[in-house]
């Protein structure tokens, strides 16, 4: 550990309990917790690098949120409530103001979803942050990506291909100054969990998987768990109007382009109507028996794949 | 991720599942784990770096058994039963011979525990291994830091010192072929954490902590945490034969050199003699009302703390 390693948990990463069900926090050998009886525990791991992960524009507030926020996408996938977590921090210095932004980005973000740090680990280095985060759910009620049936709808939350968008104006040097292109910007910067959606589509969908990847990928991860295949109608994945007032012509590949932090979910086709969720929820296409993912354009006939776009993440 | 984070994942971190608790292990979105009734959840992340936490020359088994074992050791020392655990690792290249080497060690010492691998992230970098180790522990029983009382008898088990000359002869670059040598460099590559001891500590020591930064600054840990001070008899410190032989003058401070991963735990006078342990347990102090930490010699008098030791970890 750095000389100053317990001076930065103490100044910036100590806060008072704000949860019963920690018993010990931050400052011994381990935390101490007490899980409900009947509930499943949910744990993910996610790893973030600068220049990898996310811009080496973002600033450090954003990188805080950034860093929780993935791993809460996660419990979304899942239907789990969030509940506590560790931080992995390798910082090349001890940068106060960094640290300061970076900690009242990532204790923000720890607040909307009413998960508390409970414990890490501070060591020197090039910037590394893991975050182990761990989620509640009723025993035998979580979300998995096995489970799609053929016949089922495939529906996304919210909208895709904000945060590939504004990673391309931030990557062209061009101005983001302009209200759309802080929009997008901000679903690149400030990814939203889908929480209360991921809680209230457990019990009804038959598969879910967040959008992190990109959807075809993670839409992928689905059809191999199930054993299933797919068909996605292009024109029908949902856009926000900064998107389609500021995407070109390749904007369906953009909407593949990852980071979007929404959930991809299967459901009978029945319940979609009757679903009262927090966000929108756009069918897209439909499972089908045979294998492999088949996209067709707005008239029906089946198209290429849309691709040939550069991923931030190598 | 890297291209390759799935094959990666696949190839060397996937085995069947040991553990019927385990509903859901690598390769969902999370894990999905079954805490059982009565058990409080016990978590800690350790971050391991080449040339910082363990020496660059480190083979590769020996860097994915101390990558776990050091996190072991954090649950040893608050008594719980490992469970299950998440991998974070950061690499610089996808080199076969070296992962083949990593996860051989890493499997070698999470049998050895009755842990099990249930998830984590590959990411491209500089090497960082980041585990999150999750234990078990009926409620209410967990040792901590705080709990130290006044007249408590300060013990540590197994020895002091080997890691620490082991690391001091590897950086001086003479003869490490000996067998004491090979023994202390065995003590420094491969810690065994001491979880049987552990378990069969609790319920009987009033606090305890892991020896990882140093018997000094660990029991110090203990003194803050307890609001108490001590006396330790530099003397009594226990050695290795190894050690004996090899350490020179500076014995008593490279026994406060950290990387022992044994277990400084204070008793109350009257069960040291009664415990039955796995391995050796040694008073060498006692807790004061006093604060603060005094070294005696053989002969009782107060002498100036140990110190002086450049230890690995800046």
């Amino acid at each position: 550990m750095p000389a100053g390693e317990f001076d930065i948990i103490r100044r910036y990463f100590t806060r008072p309990k704000r949860r019963g069900d920690v018993r010990l926090g931050v400052g011994d050998d381990a935390a101490l917790l007490r899980p409900p009886a009947g509930q499943e525990l949910v744990v993910t791991t996610d790893t973030s690098i600068a220049g990898r992960h996310f811009p080496t524009e973002t600033p450090a507030a954003d990188a805080g949120w950034r860093a929780l926020a993935v791993n809460l996408s996660d419990l979304a996938a899942m239907g789990a409530e969030p509940a506590w977590f560790t931080l992995a921090l390798t910082l090349p210095s001890s940068d106060d103001d960094w640290l300061a932004a970076f900690s009242k980005g990532l204790f923000q973000c720890a607040d909307s979803a009413g998960i508390e740090l409970v414990g890490g680990d501070v060591t020197r280095g090039v910037l590394v942050i893991t975050i182990t985060a761990m989620g509640l759910v009723p025993a035998r009620t979580a979300m998995r990506r096995a489970g799609a049936l053929p016949g089922d709808t495939i529906c996304v939350t919210g909208t895709l291909g904000d945060a590939a968008l504004g990673l391309q104006l931030l990557q062209a040097g061009g101005d983001t100054g302009s209200n759309d292109a802080r929009a997008l910007l901000q679903r690149l910067y400030r990814p939203q969990p889908r929480l209360a959606a991921g809680a209230a589509l457990r019990g009804k969908a038959h598969a879910c998987i967040d959008v992190s990847d990109g959807f075809a990928a993670d839409l992928g991860h689905i059809l191999q768990a199930s054993g299933v295949g797919a068909e996605v109608d292009a024109a029908a994945l949902p856009a926000s109007e900064a998107f389609a007032r500021l995407a070109g012509e390749d904007a369906t590949a953009l909407q593949c382009g990852g980071d979007d932090y929404e959930l991809c979910v299967c459901l009978p086709p029945a319940p979609v109507r009757e679903l009262s969720l927090d966000c929108p929820l756009t069918p897209v296409g439909r499972i089908t028996a045979e294998p492999g993912l088949r996209w067709r354009d707005a008239a029906g006939n089946e198209i290429p794949p849309p691709g040939g776009y550069d991923h931030f993440q190598p």
